[in-house]
């Protein structure tokens, strides 16, 4: 026998899937907005599809309406986030679903917002439409993590991203690091930041690897560059300030830098940004989240170095680790985290969510912290 | 189409997993010689079954034979190594074979010691037997890795074992490190340590931990229980030296051990050899080697601590590894493996045949050195 509540959910997640890569194709141009996609199916195929496409413009859903007219009288659409009912900067699209005459709607998950948190949900339903919620939760709330992390936090969700030896070392002790992983871990590495809008990385690894950090072995845009650079020791023939990425390159500094080179960065094109001093002379991490989500920024990939990490660990504002694995063994050489303070086994920090591939003679574990 | 020659290799290939099987219940009892199982089989069927069962006695082959009796004639044996043609204790297997009138032999590798490798299948083959090898060639070669080192090398083969966070710290900055790994990774560890002639601890990890040494956690015999402890600063209180363990316990020490503590030790029940200092007032590696080969040792699994496994990886001396790794981070602490003398990336250690396997939440990664 046939259960035709098994067929519903089995099609409601298949259009759910086609709403979450419609999301995706917004990446890089909608931050701090979520990712959005959204279907009208009618009879069992699609009429319309839509997603948020840029930061101030239509919601997916009103996109998704436009295209299906008519079509949309007595409908379903599938789209990966609550439909908000507040006033944004295109108006409610609870609304236009009403008027549309939509008459049922599957959502992946609730809008994060405090403020809005199954407003529209409640709405919707008032209105005589059919809500299901929690379709692809998960894989919605990991397209989103960045937006989620930015509603719930006010920071930016942090990855940190460390290729490692068998015994944990990312560099000789000479600080040799080209290259631990092989060229599949590279190409996974630019896959993954290709999935966060900004890669930041402290002067030190700078000075050392002098590293483009673009999006070259993957398809998918290069998100933002951002140095930690207190003293703005950046030389000026860094790759981050050639003329082609420049732009797209921002120093984040301290009044320890020097106005001139403040200047001559800044001819190069790229920004510079001041914030207060910690007690160790560094930009405080606290004002760098907060500027950079003021800046759009929801989610950045830490590639290093070591310093940056730790303290970002240190700090409880590390979200997720990729940690890269080549088979080999360095013996003493540079470690990936320094001291956390910690001196019991018990309370050494657990990761959650652990998963593990192989990348060829590599391996790539994610997991995610839990502060 | 069933091609008979398919149907023959997967029948030999199932035939010689349960020589293979046999084998192994020597286990613990036949060191230093390799571990053999014999079946014998006529018309599809296993008609008698031998295993090598303890030093000194019967090959499997003969045991099998002996079950078999008149059956053996014309009849195909499975034995995991080639037959011996010499005249060891207990007399050539391959003129035993001969006699009962053995049709066919099925090998899984030859003999590796040099002086008699291939002679058991060419004497075999002049008295008009058909002889088929390296079926499960892999297999038998791990199952007698020991035996193997020894013949080819003169030295025992070494595994390391290491239990360590993702940041590759095996305890914290205070030595803690009780249990990075869950208890799924310690039977694991426990299994591990039953397919080795002997467990090997420095003097700082037993000062450290107390170890007992054994198999608990897991089915198999406990192997040997070793401690390198130049000094003999052992605790005569240290669980290795309790009434039921110090009989099967060894330390390796120096002429800077005190005659009086080593007859202390000596009264427990546990056994002490003296042997050559090194320039670091450490007895001798090879000397170690050496010595415990000649007591019937070919395998050891050196669970620490980090300076021993260091110096055995320095020296060439081991041969695989067995990483634990628990989703921890700790920061700064005890690392796995100490300085190599390694400046440059690209001198890395690279191992070989790397396996990963999830032990519920932690890993386990095997790996073979390369040197």
């Amino acid at each position: 026998m046939i259960d035709i509540n098994d067929r519903q959910s089995q099609q409601d997640q298949e259009f759910m899937k086609r709403a979450l890569a419609l999301a995706e194709k917004g990446r890089g141009q909608v931050s701090p907005n979520p990712l959005v996609g959204a279907i009208i199916v009618k009879e069992g195929s699609i009429v319309a599809e839509g997603y948020h496409e840029k930061y101030g413009e239509a919601h997916a859903e009103i996109n998704a309406l436009r295209q299906a007219g008519d079509e949309a009288a007595g409908a379903t659409m599938y789209v990966n986030l609550e439909p908000c009912s507040h006033q944004g900067k295109t108006g409610p699209c609870t609304e236009a679903l009403v008027r549309a005459g939509i008459a049922r709607v599957v959502i992946a998950m609730r809008d994060p917002n405090p403020l809005v948190n199954g407003m529209g949900v409640t709405f919707l339903r008032s209105k005589g439409i059919t809500v299901h919620e929690g379709v692809l939760e998960q894989k919605s709330r990991e397209l989103n993590r960045g937006f989620i992390q930015v509603q719930s936090t006010g920071r930016p969700y942090l990855s940190l991203k460390i290729a490692q030896t068998l015994d944990g070392r990312i560099a000789t002790s000479t600080g040799h690091s080209k290259w631990i992983t092989a060229e599949p871990s590279r190409k996974m590495a630019h896959k993954i930041r290709a999935t966060h809008d900004a890669i930041l990385v402290g002067i030190g690894t700078l000075l050392t690897d002098d590293p483009r950090l673009t999006v070259r072995y993957s398809r998918g845009t290069s998100p933002h560059r951002i140095v930690l650079d207190s003293q703005l020791r950046v030389p000026l023939d860094a790759k981050v300030l050639s003329a082609g990425l420049a732009p797209n390159t921002l120093l984040i500094t301290t009044d320890a830098a020097s106005k001139e080179k403040i200047t001559r960065i800044e001819e190069r094109g790229a920004s510079v940004k001041i914030l207060p001093r910690d007690d160790r002379g560094w930009a405080a991490l606290p004002a760098v989240w907060e500027f950079l989500v003021q800046r759009g920024v929801t989610s950045i990939l830490i590639e290093g170095g070591s310093t940056v990490q730790t303290e970002c660990i240190k700090g409880g504002f590390a979200n997720r680790l990729y940690l890269f694995i080549a088979p080999k063994i360095l013996g003493s050489g540079i470690d990936a985290i320094g001291d956390l303070g910690i001196r019991n086994i018990n309370s050494a920090l657990q990761l959650v969510n652990v998963s593990i591939r192989r990348l060829d003679e590599d391996f790539l574990i994610r997991a995610d912290f839990s502060f």
